[in-house]
């Protein structure tokens, strides 16, 4: 029988596994991201001892090259977390254990998971975006993973900012207040002095709902997906959901309709802690060549 | 041999042509919207005419149903053109005249034309943008047109607008000022006072290019096409093209360095006079169904 490894490979933390979807993870292990070098290491030592699997699908922090017919392919490039850039991680993992790897976004993978057991599923076109640190956004148009030039990068498009009304700069290194310089952990943390987690002020966490649907709005309007998978730790806040929704409605102002008649329009992911190496594991599962573009 | 039959349905003229492609249209006509029923009429003589072709494709003003599995497939829906909400128009042509019927939005039909024949030719992903007398958009990730909840609406994302620089509350019924709202023919037109073709100050051009170039970096993080097709009336106005690639690359900051690196990444259709109902005809070439959902 396949079996298939998955690793979710985040800015502070790798989480791997070996199995072949939600009701059969047979081995999972958490690792620090660390240097390239001793992560991937790490990584390997963990599919050498649990494995074998037949094929790898890694969701990975970015920006990335996924692009199979670049000779950097499975690279990490441009990425300002040091150490980082310009590491081959996809080309190294496939050399090392000998199978194929499937390599795209943490959150292309996370939008694939969702699609094949969670939220999104039987849909032709779908997102899911993370707002975590920063933010994120990948999906499936028509079933087909969206990549394009490079990969979406949801979270630098331009939304509306009052600074009148809201002074803050914006967080974002390379653009100030775009949607993540805005509404992104980080921002809310650079803008209040503490993090989300410790932010009970109603009037910020409005805010930032109406920040997060500015975003959506742009969302909707480009991609049109039948349904939006909104995970992240920032959308831990309760309420947060529910207000966002109805900021997305408010703007969009009845002109599309059918967001308006499904309750169920934007929603929390449904695959819990392990949601986004189960998305890994998707793509392996998809994709069993080193390709994830043409699946 | 096959022949096809294509309709550009505007919201002020139609233009049906029967052929195959752009060095093959055999008879064409424009047809000015009236009614729904008299307009129709005329498209029907046309290719009783002119016919028989194999399928017939139709790129149309929306908002619209394109989905094969509805019961309203091919009606255009919501429109605030009197008369207009609520047509069957895909239905009936394939009812008249007894042939397939492709039916999609005038942008999907033109980024498809785009796509075969045009400035786009071999790309996985690509969009069509029209800046006339609205804003709309459509397009193809890995070779599918999107689709999604209803199908994409560029023109009503919202962008920043500092409304002390500029005081005007925006064009758009729905949203004010959303992107079409801002930087279309009628916001131009709301504006200043005078259409874009009679607009000669360089400060207006200044701040279109600006309007424009906002709305085109969520189009590239939320897509990430690997080129924009810029059409419409608008885009005529001479240097707008080279002003909008400059905001563009501004405002993106060297996040997306293919961007900076391709001259022809933001380009002028290459389709000229009859790009629309050559849309159409693609449209009816690659689906010889009434859907063009599964393609």
């Amino acid at each position: 029988m396949t079996v298939y490894g998955g690793i979710e490979a985040g800015g502070s933390k790798w989480e791997c596994a070996v199995g072949t979807g939600p009701d059969d993870l047979r081995a999972t292990k958490t690792i620090p991201t660390t240097t390239p070098a001793a992560t991937i290491d790490e990584a390997v030592a963990f599919f050498e001892r649990e494995g074998p699997v037949d094929a790898i699908g890694i969701g990975s922090f970015g920006p990335l090259d996924g692009n199979p017919a670049s000779s950097t392919w499975g690279y990490i490039t441009t990425t300002p977390k040091p150490g980082w850039a310009q590491t081959d991680f996809g080309q190294e993992i496939r050399r090392r254990l000998a199978v194929p790897v499937a390599f795209d976004t943490d959150v292309n993978a996370s939008a694939l998971g969702e699609h094949r057991w969670g939220a999104t599923q039987g849909l032709d076109t779908s997102c899911y975006i993370t707002v975590g640190t920063g933010i994120g956004g990948g999906g499936l148009v028509e079933g087909k993973l969206l990549h394009g030039l490079m990969h979406p990068e949801f979270g630098h498009m331009r939304i509306p900012h009052d600074r009148d009304a809201d002074p803050f700069h914006g967080a974002c290194p390379y653009h100030g207040d775009c949607w993540e310089g805005l509404a992104s952990g980080r921002a809310l943390e650079a803008r209040w002095g503490r993090p989300a987690d410790k932010l009970g002020d109603a009037a910020a966490w409005d805010l930032e709902a109406s920040s997060l649907a500015l975003g959506l709005v742009s969302v909707v309007s480009v991609l049109s997906p039948e349904r939006i998978v909104l995970g992240g730790g920032v959308m831990k806040q309760p309420g947060l959901l529910a207000l966002v929704r109805q900021q997305v409605r408010a703007l969009l102002n009845g002109y599309v309709p059918r967001v308006d008649e499904r309750e169920d329009y934007i929603v929390s992911p449904e695959l819990g802690t392990h949601a986004g190496v189960l998305g890994a594991i998707a793509l392996a599962r998809t994709h069993d060549h080193e390709s994830t573009r043409r699946g």
